[in-house]
Parts: structure tokens; sequence; C-alpha cells
């Protein structure tokens, strides 16, 4: 187990009508926020009227910013920079999922910031204040919301790139019965997120870490028993609550406590979603298992375990190669039974750009921690995925 | 699920050689501190001096208050209120055990409070504001390192009861070094204090908890398999990594999320430490499968998820009972194994104070959420516990 430091300072509200709080904890911080969001779907179902009710009644005034889009966008976030300075903005209320609030978490750097806000996510810049945050989530995946990240893509070359880490929201309001108006398409993109999250730290070098992978697994048959559930009944409040609460367990580091996580998947699918737009968790659920079958020969023991303990597959403890095997095929198997793409291929994406994704992939550097990845496993990693 | 609210304020500083970090971290908070120890053996030990040093360095003036003896003292709580005062302490650093930590948390509150500190344990007052505190810890058993709230005793009667909920500690250092030295007697009821956190949490009537139900597993599991490895090993540092987080996952609160949890045998031990000052986790193995024996009825499913998740029990499906009683048979066979008691008489107490300790746990209600226990459960509790 490696040494780490954790907290966890993200007030958590959970629950039916949970955003009828919000007001409440706004107030701690300020008289005067930004809600930021991003299309019409928060006023089509209600929710955009609760919250606002709940502010009016604590007296906060309110100026808008909606729009953030899919792969939230540097230009949006220097808008909402000087839109905060012009109105002298004490508080940002993102009420979305991760494209809204990771928008959020980069106005609320800029704001405080002299320089160009792009510096902290090109490594420029560390982020040491920050104007306070708090989210209303309506869908569990980026696990933003638990975060202290932000990722942030710049219209100019089309980097889409992390940064901001010191952005913890003071508070998040999870309603699972906000999901419930989610399609299954969405759902199950945010459940591939989720699960990335939590692969991304399974798949580590790191010896002696039986609690959080114990804590690891437990996640990861809580998402899958659960995403089933939703499929057949989107109403159904408990199997929502799980999952949303698995998204936020997924990304609070507790995860990665004592480990050291890979986090190569993420940068590869950055490189597809920057150029292709493509949903975030779509793209993992493409690259992941590409990875899974191009490292896995790097920790056979460790796949093994993952085939055994999260999908029960038959042990043979004199061929933990075919255990290794059997479980990214039952992970692609899983994808593909909750309706999500496993290539390249399938959602119309070719083979013609893949040399480019894969020299940014590593202009930085070679990525990942499990197996460190250059231009060119990056491009045979990218190659598997295109199938 | 229930509607829940959680966070983690404190910030965990865990590893090899973390103790050395704590001078950075008091500075924050100010340039005066008491520390506060029990016995001598942080000093045998080097950790006191290393502790100095680590202060020294920052230019932090140090008052001492050593002393805390197991089952914390109402008096010496009111000695360090006085001492505090007087000096005109910033800042509380615990170093030790639940019983430092939670006198420590007790003076912090008490500085700051015009009425008797004995008001917040009785019900009397709530806690508005604290002096900060911060821990090193020095056994994994209490989770008071991670918790809101701490257990004092009134000598003048033989009170031990909780309060103070809002105390959590800025920062808890976790070096599981530190634990090597501790025997195998303080290891083993390190333990069972540890499970029992996690066992009040696990049996909740509350329905559709399966993520936090599979994360209370596997801290379970992860705290049986290490512990078998510290008794040979002493000094594995994995296997003592593995126990002090666990003992911390096990009473942060995550647990908890959307449950509602029992407390019930903690109340009843409560009882027993209070008049014969056995460890509190002594008491909790004896008290724990005595009261599963009497109410695992009123949840037989709950009870054989238990032996089938945690111990890897046969599945009877056509008898529940028999898996339910079997889970509690093996969760006393593991006490016994790994050499605590699991009955009164073992430990030299006999049934005449019974009816005594059966009336005060009620004076205050009904106890416990699982069901609901009166006068005459818990003294029928007992009974079973003396053997």
């Amino acid at each position: 187990m490696e040494n780490f430091e954790f907290a966890f300072p993200t007030k958590i509200i959970f629950g039916r009508a949970a955003e009828d709080k919000v007001g409440r904890e706004v107030k701690k911080y300020g008289n005067k926020l930004l809600i930021h969001y991003g299309g019409g779907s928060i006023k089509r179902f209600g929710l955009y009227d609760r919250i606002m009710k709940s502010l009016k009644k604590e007296g906060i005034e309110v100026v808008e910013l909606g729009g953030v889009k899919p792969n939230p966008r540097l230009s949006m976030v220097r808008d909402g920079i000087k839109l905060c300075r012009k109105e002298n903005i004490k508080f940002i209320l993102a009420v979305g999922g991760g494209s809204a609030i990771d928008s959020a978490k980069a106005i609320a750097i800029g704001v405080l910031y002299q320089g160009d806000v792009w510096d902290f996510y090109s490594g420029k810049a560390k982020v040491k204040e920050s104007l306070p945050l708090g989210t209303v989530l309506t869908i569990p995946a980026a696990g933003s919301e638990v975060s202290g990240d932000s990722v942030i893509t710049n219209e100019d070359g089309w980097y889409k790139r992390s940064g901001g880490e010191g952005t913890y929201p003071k508070f998040s309001i999870l309603n699972p019965e906000i999901s419930f108006t989610l399609s299954s398409e969405q759902t199950i993109i945010g459940v591939s997120d989720i699960m990335a999250h939590v692969l991304e730290r399974y798949f580590t070098q790191v010896k002696n870490t039986e609690l959080t992978d114990r804590l690891a697994e437990a996640t990861l048959k809580t998402v899958i028993n659960n995403i089933k559930i939703i499929l057949f009944d989107p109403k159904n409040y408990n199997a929502r609550a799980e999952i949303m609460w698995s998204g936020s367990v997924a990304h609070n580091n507790l995860l990665s406590t004592g480990r050291i996580p890979d986090w190569g998947s993420h940068m590869i699918e950055h490189e597809i979603s920057a150029i292709y737009d493509i949903p975030h968790g779509e793209g993992l659920a493409i690259v992941f298992p590409a990875w899974m079958k191009y490292v896995y020969r790097f920790n056979i023991q460790r796949f093994a375990q993952f085939a055994l303990r999260v999908f029960n597959a038959e042990a043979y403890l004199d061929d933990l190669e075919k255990m290794a095997l059997e479980g990214i095929k039952k992970l692609e198997d899983f994808y593909r039974e909750i309706g999500l793409p496993i290539s390249l291929k399938e959602i119309g994406i070719g083979g013609d750009r893949l040399e480019e994704m894969a020299a940014k992939c590593v202009e930085d550097g070679p990525i990942g921690k499990f197996k460190e990845l250059n231009k060119k496993d990056v491009l045979e990693i990218l190659k598997i995925a295109l199938k």
C-alpha cells in the first residue's frame, strides 16, 4: 500500500426533494449567485422552478448562464468569467451533469485569476483560490460533484485537458428522482463513465490493496446489478439511488487511497471525444476493453481477480490468463447487453485519424501508470478499439 | 434507501513517517497547542520525540496533559478545560487511541462553553463551537479519528455516554508502523471495535442498500483476513495498514449512508464497561453475538446474507434460519480463533448486576433501531452474554 492523503470535503445532500435545500446551503456563502446549466431539460421537468423557489425563499439574487455543451468549451468558460466579474458574483451553482459542473469549476477559478484560465489546463498554473460553488446533479456519470478537478475542451486545436485541482464543491445535491427522466442512452453512458472511474483505480501495479480492491469490486457489482433494473424500470427509485451514489463513491478518491491509478484510458478517450465530440462515457466503453486487451499481460493475476470477483467467472487457477481474458470478455458482453458500443466503427468512426490522436495523446510524454504507454502503444490500443 | 447528508471533513495523512507532517498541519491553526495522551507508551517507542521535533521545527509552543485512561473520565476532561483556558490554547493534538481522542474532543468543546461540559453528554446542550483538534492515531479501533463525536465516562454514577457531535478532527495522522508495538491483545480488542462499527450499520431494517451492504462486507472481510496475518507477523506493514484504514472507513459514516444503524449493542456494552471498566472492544465481542442471537428472527434474510457474503457460509436457500445461525456461529468462532472472549463469565463477570445494567441502559427510553429493545430485552441479551 502506498502512502496517501485523503479528504472528502463536499457535503452530500442525498434523497427525495433534496434540491429544496439548495437555498439554505447557498445562503452560507453569499446572496448573489450564477446558476450555470446546459440545455433546457432542467426547465422542462420542473427542476429549475424548484431550485429558483428555494433560492428566492432565502432572498438570493440569481444571474443565469445556460447552454453548456457536452465536452464543455473554453469559450463559454471565458464568457462565464466575464459575467461573474461584471455582476460581482459570490457563488456558482452548477445544475446538470459533469459538463455543467466542470464548466462552473473552470469559471470559479478563472474569476479570481489574473491570467488566462486555460493556464490551469495547460499546466502553466496551479489553483490557489476559487469562488465557492455547489452542484445539483442531474446525470450520475462524471463524478465531478465530488471531485476537485475539471475537464475543459479548448476549441483552438480541440485539446481536451483536465486541470483545476482544488475546486471541490461546497455541497452537492443528489436526488435520484431527478435522474428518472434520463433516456436509457444517457443512463448507460453515465454508467460507462462511473465504471471507468472505478476501473482506472482498480487496475494498479501497487500490491497489498485489499480493502480498496474490495470496495471497488463492491461498487462495480452494485452498478452492474442496478443498471439492469433501470433499463426495465426507469423510475425505480432505489436502483437510480444505487447508481447515483455509486457514481460519487467511484470518483471521490476513496477508491484511490493507497493505490496508483492508471488514467490511460481516460486520456486516450479525451482525444477521441475532442475530435469527434462523442459522449465521454461512450468513448470509454470502447477504449477500456481495448486497453485491457493490450495491457492485461502486465498483471494477469489482477485481471483474473477482476474476472472472479466482479463477474463471478469460473476459477481456473492453473490458467490465470484464461480467467483474465474471460473477465475482459464479460465486461464487453455486459456493455453490449446494456446497449453500449464497444468499437469505434459502431459509432461511425474510421481509422483515418488514429495516428493524429495517438500523437496528441502523448504530446506531454507517455501516459498510464499500470503500463506506461507511448505513441506506438496508444496507436495499437486505438486499432484494437476500431475493430 | 433513506435520505441522508454526508461529509468527511477530516484530512487523512496515511503512511510511513506520516507523523513528521504534524507540525506543518498544526501550524495552520495556531502556534500553541495542548498535546493530550494516555500512558507512557508513546514515549517508550519514540513517537513522542518525533512529534515534538516536528512541532518545534514549526515553532509551536507545547503544553502537555498525559494520563488519559481507557473509558476516559469526565474529571480529566474538566482538568483539561481549565488548563486550556489558563494557557490560552489554540489547538489540541490527541496522540493515542479512542480514549485520548475522545477526551481531547470533550476538552475542545468544553473550553468554549460556559456551562458544564457534561451537558453535551447528558443531552442538555448541543455543540455549536469547538477548538480545532487533530489526532495521531496509535490504536486502530474506536474510529474517533474520523468521527464527529466522543464517549466520556462520568465517575459520578459511572455513566458512559456519547455526545459532542460536531467535533471532527481537522486532520488525523495514520501511520501503520506506530501500531507494530501493540500487543496482540490490544490489536484484537481494536479489531472487535472496528467490526462492531461495521456490524451496527450493517444490521438495518432499511431495504435496498446494496452499495453500502457491499462496502460493509468488503470492510469486514478485509479485517477478518488481515488480523490473522498480524497475529503471526505483528510487524507486517500491509496487514497493519489494511486494519488501520479499515478502522477509519468503518466509522466515517460512509457505511451508514442511506441506512438506519442500530447501535443497541454499543449501548449495552457501555453499561458493562462503565461498571466493570473492561475494554470496549472486549465487551463488544461478548455483546454483539448475544444481541445477534436475540434479534436475528426479526430479519432472517439479512443475517443469512451476512453469513453467505462475509463468511462464505453454505447457501441453504430453503432454510435461511440455518444460514443466519451459521453466520452468528462463524462470527463467534472467528472471535474465539483470534483470542477474544465471547462470554461475560470468561472475563470474570457474573450475573449479579445484570438487572442494574439493563435498567441503566434504557433510562432514556428503549434502545436499538433494528429491533427496539426495552429493559426486558436488554436483560435477556445480557443473560445470553453471560453463558
